[in-house]
């Protein structure tokens, strides 16, 4: 993307050297940090990062947060240099965030302004010139907060943002990384046990339902239609909320699809509605960014299936199971969350300030894709919805337009090695850098 | 296991000839049905038989029955005959019951003899001598009554069961095949799920909560237990039908595990009692064997601890997504079940009756097994429970006994062909037999 060539040039023009122990270093180090609900694969974008870095002259160490931006603002970092090249490596194949993520929101630099100067502190005491924040929307609207602050405070930071989310509502970028995985598994998942449900259905279960991830969109939920290979395949009913749950429709449905195959499977997404916009599952309770915690809308369904119909029935809540499930990741996913780390470091190489690495898709099929730079103001707390033509005219489906967009996000299985069944995962040292400021931050 | 030539004595022994069109025949058809509750590897035991029988000179030609058992009553066979070579190999990869399965009980032979003679005289009319049913302790009953009534009724049979359950609880042979695979499914997935839940815990879900299934055995929970490779890994606790739920001890335990690792991950049967032997989690509903239909134990202890400790929890059921998880099945087990398929035909050609061919442990590291030879009689509805040194001293864990035995079941990671980023799975004719009687016969 850039020569090493070009990239000494920025790095001369955007850094003046420091002179340290009566060596010349022009490099700086990186803090990396990743932030909010994790994926299968945000470790292979820590392993982009981290690699990149280690190749570029630009880059010194690399400092991941403990538990995400807390661990800047705790001045708690991680020293990744202390971690062997095959440490980092296994990145790619491990689930969940290596440092630790967090759900926890800088508020608005208006009244939380000490936040933010706190992060340059750390920074500063670091020698920290290089911000890599890994998450969704909200960490990006931190990213470039933070780049803006930067040059308040007189503090040079070039802020990269990389892309990731298992909600694939970012724009500008193709897809979420982490997004092609859950998408797989959901529909790997549904196609597998449609084929239990279809085998038994004469005497026992007719109706099956799956609950999958998505408050806002249902991306996840119209990924489990790729599992629909022929007009009789599961899954039959989708449930999206872009669309009012309309119970009558939905129990008609159930009904005619039990009556032509014997069986129906349902897909619905976490953030199905009624028309009143209540979640048909709403537990209540409320997360650090202010988002409604949801789970169980599969039971929900079911009753509803039972009380009205009688069918038997059966439900699954994969949860984390489906954002944690390494083992069945998207290569193409892989790839990409791995592609948008090597780009970030690129990117601040090429001396970018407030960016994002983005999919750019070049071809459907086969898929060709590019990564190209996004400026982080327009990226900022934007929430990108699933098109309306994504969704089938009855609303319980997906079009050939979705199919065409989801079709190549799943395709691949990636290497995962394994030891006595099991998958490995990295083992990190985890070693904290010395503490400089030393003080107690309250968060 | 026999040789050929002993085959053929064995045949001549055993079946007088058929001439039928001038020509003379010895070898008879076969009746192969899947019974209850259908796994990821069922269908490998079924290409076992096919193969097999297609290679031997005792069986003429398989004939399944739709639907399982109830494919014989109502005379729906399928001539898997001309299904290609290549589809009955990929059934070695493919979840589910390929020829429906059924929640079936025969009754008692006093009382129900109608049903037993219908099968005699379904399998007279298709010149089947060989019954080859494919289940678990139920169907073993069912076999060793056909057995028993073709003596009484004066049609020669021989009936072969092939074991196969989830629940692991057949009687003689080391493992139930089906279960290796359940057992890999939840192992792999807890110890995914639980790196996501680690890396959220300080400002997120801090108790997660997996459901598994296994009625009266903790079979599949103490599956869970191989996820954890030293003492501060997941899974934390797990809990076990075999010992009665203590509310106290359980949040004590949670609450603990919070305290030393920041999160608590938890594996719980679906079968988890009271003291007074009641269910945590009760639907109240039954099915055709007269089992309680159950789900949804994981919600019920989430409450517990939201109630009692106040920590944010998520808790994920994954249901029939665990016996169908064929894309993340046991190398060990697909053998295994294969193995036994193709062990009945070849106990068939030795003219055994009655019989089960079992897995026998050799050794335990490296995993040797052989198969044997077991009576029906001493099989059928015997269900084995788990040793009861299988569970650690404080109820909530398993001890190295457990993963002395668990660790060989899960090894291996079998051949799944994926086109577009999902598994291929066969893709059957199910042509059905020309019906002979063509009468109806009430089930």
């Amino acid at each position: 993307m850039t020569t090493n060539a070009l990239r000494g040039i920025i790095v001369a023009v955007f850094h003046s050297p420091i002179i340290a122990n009566g060596v010349s270093m022009a490099r700086k180090n990186a803090f990396y940090a990743q932030s909010g609900g994790v994926t299968s694969v945000i470790n292979a974008s820590a392993a982009g990062v981290i690699e990149a870095a280690r190749n570029s002259d630009i880059i010194d160490k690399v400092y991941a947060g403990r538990n995400g931006i807390i661990g800047a603002l705790t001045e708690d970092l991680i020293d990744t240099s202390l971690e062997s090249a095959e440490s980092i490596a296994a990145l790619k194949h491990t689930p969940g965030g290596a440092f630790g993520s967090c759900r926890y929101k800088l508020g608005d630099v208006e009244t939380n302004r000490r936040q933010y100067e706190r992060l340059i502190e750390v920074f500063k005491a670091h020698n920290i010139g290089y911000f890599f924040y890994n998450g969704g929307g909200d960490s990006a609207d931190t990213c470039l907060k933070v780049s803006q602050l930067s040059e308040t405070l007189g503090y040079p930071i070039q802020a990269i943002h990389v892309p990731k989310t298992v909600d694939n509502d970012l724009p500008f970028t193709d897809c979420s990384p982490g997004f092609g995985s859950v998408a797989k598994y959901t529909a790997v998942s549904i196609k597998e046990a449609a084929l239990d449900v279809a085998s038994m259905c004469a005497t026992s279960t007719k109706v099956f339902i799956m609950e999958v991830m998505g408050r806002h969109a249902g991306w996840i939920a119209a990924a489990a239609g790729l599992a629909k290979d022929k007009p009789e395949a599961a899954p039959h009913i989708i449930i999206f909320p872009e669309r009012v749950f309309d119970k009558e429709a939905f129990l008609k449905k159930v009904d005619q699809c039990v009556a032509d195959y014997g069986y129906c499977v349902v897909a619905v997404s976490e953030g199905a509605r009624y028309a009143d916009g209540s979640f048909l599952a709403d537990a209540g309770s409320v997360d650090a960014f202010g988002h409604k915690q949801l789970g169980g809308v599969a039971p929900v369904l079911a009753q509803m299936v039972r009380d009205e119909l009688g069918h038997k029935y059966h439900w699954a809540v994969p949860d984390y199971l489906q954002r944690a499930g390494r083992h069945i990741a998207s290569a193409t996913d892989v790839e990409q969350a791995y592609a948008v780390g090597k780009a970030a470091v690129e990117f601040a190489a090429a001396g970018k300030n407030a960016v994002m690495p983005a999919i750019k898709r070049q071809q459907d099929k086969p898929y060709v894709w590019t990564i190209e730079e996004a400026p982080l103001a327009e990226v900022a707390n934007v929430e990108v919805g699933m098109p309306d033509n994504f969704i089938s005219e009855d609303g319980f489906g997906i079009t050939e337009a979705a199919r065409t967009y989801l079709a190549p996000l799943i395709m691949g299985e990636p290497d995962t090695p394994f030891k006595d069944g099991l998958p490995v995962h990295a083992e990190l040292k985890l070693v904290a850098v010395e503490k400089k400021l030393n003080d107690h931050f309250e968060i």
